[in-house]
């Protein structure tokens, strides 16, 4: 039984899809503009589904608050208390202005206290609905989701992200070991696909040197909620609001030997 | 109107449309084994397609020279002369095992004394089939194609691969200086997939180590008649049978800034 914070993501999604999906297959008439670098890209798109959702927040649940991506959502206050709905419109923009077979995902966490309590994430080419409340497990279109079996890095497929790093040299430095390690490594350029095929069992792990609350809240509670472990870069534990930025998500068999090649680089 | 020999590959492809997606749908009856390392996977989807496309070939063109990525085929005979079919029955296995919206390819070109004159790639999980004959341009699903207008690397998405590199640490070190100054890096893990992604302009480079004929000789085509140059990564014409391994394809605009940051890695 969903909860209702659950509900009303699920029925924002549902609200929202059709929409999506009509401006991704009209992309002809999209406004693209750039934002920090020339490949960091915004559309109306991103910023529509960001309004409305603090429109139904508003309505819905006077006086939680909202962040998001763009423009004055993304002033996050320092730790903040209570119920906290955390939104990425558009993850992976990038891939939504240009892509055959986009990885996109519209992501939405309710965060109470520090910790992510309910999840969703949509995948609108794709058709997938990822949704986790708390203690509940995590599902794909009604599906129980699973993390992956693997035990060893050589077998592994460990997602990796060079965009939205302002110092790519570091990052290479500290990735390089991981990507000789890895049997396999993936770069799609949206952090919730990333961190949702933990979830599925799909990819092993997961890095980034650099994310913000609303590029993972939704994700790292559909993945725990698959069994998934999650911590900083040095293994410390990952909550939403800590002011830290590195990310590792793994399929728990293959976290130690990730934080090691990390550590090691 | 197409050639022959397109018509051939198009009819092949949509013949065998159907067995490929049945068995990605139920991959959990799937037999998989791994070639030269872990992560290089094999499943008998790929050989059946290889013997079929053999036996079709056999028959409709007697005479005419087979290689392919599985088994037997995979010895190519040096500069093969006359007409030679080259066929990687699935192009990116590891998607097709482990994959949320997977990008994997059947790929078949015919290759005419070392010059590629008809291309079919189908994706099947995005259900997109790309076709090409020699100087008579490349359509996906009919449509006709072009390389995107990008002209800064800046601004550009580069496609590379990690996968199958006796030497990752090379790569590494030549590869460096396009993920800095790339505006957005992907890897995908299907050459196929990357290569067609520049026809369509959604992608604006790709990059490989070290690639075999069956990986690129069908996209290559449908990249250059859609506007793409290819080249090895020096510079020099990328021709099929010419047993080098490097590839640099591009949209043409960016392709000196590439072969910049390879060259002065």
């Amino acid at each position: 039984m969903a909860s209702r914070d659950l509900k009303f993501i699920q029925d924002f999604l549902k609200r929202n899809w059709d929409y999506v999906l009509e401006k991704y297959r009209d992309k002809s008439r999209l406004t693209v503009t750039s934002k920090s670098e020339p490949a960091d890209l915004l559309t109306e798109v991103d910023l529509t589904i960001q309004k409305r959702f603090a429109d139904a927040v508003a309505e819905a649940f006077p006086g939680d608050l909202v962040v998001g991506e763009e423009g004055d959502l993304g002033k996050i206050p320092s730790n903040p208390r209570g119920r906290v709905w955390v939104i990425d419109p558009i993850d992976g923009t990038y891939n939504f202005v240009r892509g055959m077979n986009p990885l996109f995902g519209i992501s939405i966490a309710l965060v109470v206290d520090g910790l992510a309590r309910a999840a969703g994430v949509g995948f609108p080419v794709g058709g997938q609905v990822f949704l986790a409340d708390q203690g509940e497990g995590s599902f794909c279109n009604g599906r129980p989701l699973r993390v992956s079996d693997v035990q060893h890095l050589a077998e592994a497929c460990v997602e990796i992200d060079f965009s939205g790093l302002d110092d790519k040299k570091a990052f290479l430095s500290r990735a390089s070991n991981v990507i000789r390690q890895s049997g396999q490594i993936r770069c799609q350029g949206a952090a919730t696909g990333g961190i949702c095929q933990i979830a599925t069992g799909d990819v092993d792990g997961y890095i980034h040197m650099s994310l913000c609350p609303w590029d993972y809240a939704a994700a790292q509670l559909i993945a725990e909620e698959a069994g998934a472990m999650a911590t900083r870069l040095d293994g410390s534990p990952l909550r939403v609001f800590d002011g830290r930025e590195g990310v590792l998500i793994s399929n728990g068999a293959v976290h130690e030997a990730l934080l090691g090649c990390i550590t090691h680089s």
